[in-house]
């Protein structure tokens, strides 16, 4: 926690519409899990699906309750779970990650929770719907850091995972019927150019050869999958030294094109996928500890 | 354009929740603005205020249509004018400028429609509510590029403004009672430490003097405001050749602080300003028009 925000009298998380003159403490004091995922309307859904897997487990039914504003992330919380929506890219995702780690310090949980994004990404490698969950994320020039620059300087930040023990526990917990694999995630700074598609609005340097050998270069580095925040994401939490996770599923093989092309309800379908793969570890990992 | 997307058969232009198997013609074919801007709330009240400066302008009350999906941008529609959200951060509006460049092709108004971005900034020696209309952005290295990585290289596009008289033309427009400047504009891919905030989550390198130092140095290189994603749109109009501008209110002098302490309805007034220079400046062109 920096001294200056610590020494705030009111710190006002400007873009979650909340602040420390509110009783943090009694809203999230209990939270366990900050579960992070692209869209508003997938953090409602998953809260959801998240306490319907509570109740499965012997949990009585808990309330989704909505927290904060809306306009640039959209907070839901189910219990001890808190699901929260973190927009497109690395920037967005990073305001985001600032000012839960702010919250959890004035919540007084910030040793005892944990983050996990929620995702969805292009394969490489790997068939529709396989469940990659990150063992180091890697920027898009192939690094294990994040990139940031402060004051004009570039500081660059190791994206190692923090606890690989929580990646093995997150996958021994993967049900049978889903295909879910560890491997090494790239995040790009775009959907298009920046992920070596062919199909973006302007002409390219580059042709589909040179796209396929860069795929084979990533698939033999150990790469997975391809989405667009898991570099700010483990680079904040090697940072904060915070226990975090990501589980994405693919929405394509990078290898068999560059169009998103399932029908809606194959991405429903896929969707799910990592959705149940998140809901029944938290569940199962509350349920062991009795919360 | 680009030849492979040119040659597809059907385009999805994922994010948007639209593909070319539609009738873009005939949705988009009298389109002359897409007007830019980060939250899907905004997207949809700027689309109202629109509709209502057009009447002023004595063009009859047009229908405010929303189109494509809500997942990841809010697009709407009212006459001549599409209001689209893009969320935060160089990466996500890059997707957006793809999907839409793709799309004016479809739709065959490439070489008609001018975009404007109407955003929220801080401002770098300007009181709050000043209108900044940006005459180059400079990326967080106070370069005038925009830095992309494509299949692992660096790729630098120059961010100079394509139509200068464009600018010159909005700021000729602004209404006495609102103060607007031109400026360069510096886009962080960051809200806290990649602006130079010391209110972030972690401990930082620099402290308060080290800040001022860069605001000033940024002050004296033209700097006006600071926000997230000009670098991005003004290296995408000046690759692609499209008209564009960026129209951003200040919430905030950086001078005076890091927080954005202005109360709400301050923010809305402050939030109106923006609204009231494009509105005005997008009725006057079209009434000129006839459109």
């Amino acid at each position: 926690m920096s001294a200056f925000s610590r020494g705030l009298r009111t710190d006002i998380f400007y873009h979650l519409g909340l602040d420390t003159d509110m009783d943090l403490h009694a809203i999230f004091g209990n939270v366990k899990y900050f579960v992070l995922m692209g869209s508003a309307h997938r953090a409602e859904y998953f809260a959801e699906a998240m306490g319907n897997a509570m109740i499965s487990q012997g949990t009585p039914k808990r309330v989704v309750a909505r927290l904060g504003k809306t306009e640039r992330y959209s907070m839901y919380k189910v219990g001890p779970v808190v699901s929260v929506s973190h927009g497109m890219g690395g920037p967005s995702i990073h305001i985001l990650l600032n000012e839960l780690a702010k919250l959890c310090y004035r919540a007084g949980i910030v040793d005892s929770v944990k983050w996990i994004r929620m995702g969805t990404s292009g394969g490489c490698g790997v068939p529709p719907g396989t469940v990659v969950v990150t063992t180091q994320a890697l920027n898009d020039e192939v690094e294990p850091y994040w990139r940031c620059v402060q004051l004009g300087k570039v500081v660059k930040i190791p994206t190692d995972c923090v606890d690989m023990k929580f990646v093995d526990a997150i996958l021994d917990s993967v049900p049978d019927n889903i295909h879910a694999v560890k491997g090494k995630t790239v995040a790009a700074d775009d959907f298009y150019e920046g992920q070596g598609r062919l199909d973006g609005a302007l002409e390219t340097w580059y042709n589909e050869d040179d796209k396929m050998a860069f795929l084979s270069r990533l698939y033999d580095a150990g790469v997975r999958n391809i989405e667009m925040e898991n570099v700010a994401l483990m680079g904040f939490c090697n940072r904060a030294n915070i226990t975090g996770a990501c589980v994405c599923v693919t929405f394509l093989d990078r290898f068999n094109g560059d169009q998103v092309t399932a029908t809606k309800r194959e991405l429903a379908c896929f969707n799910e996928h990592s959705i149940d793969v998140v809901t029944n570890f938290i569940a199962s990992e509350l349920g062991r500890f009795g919360c």
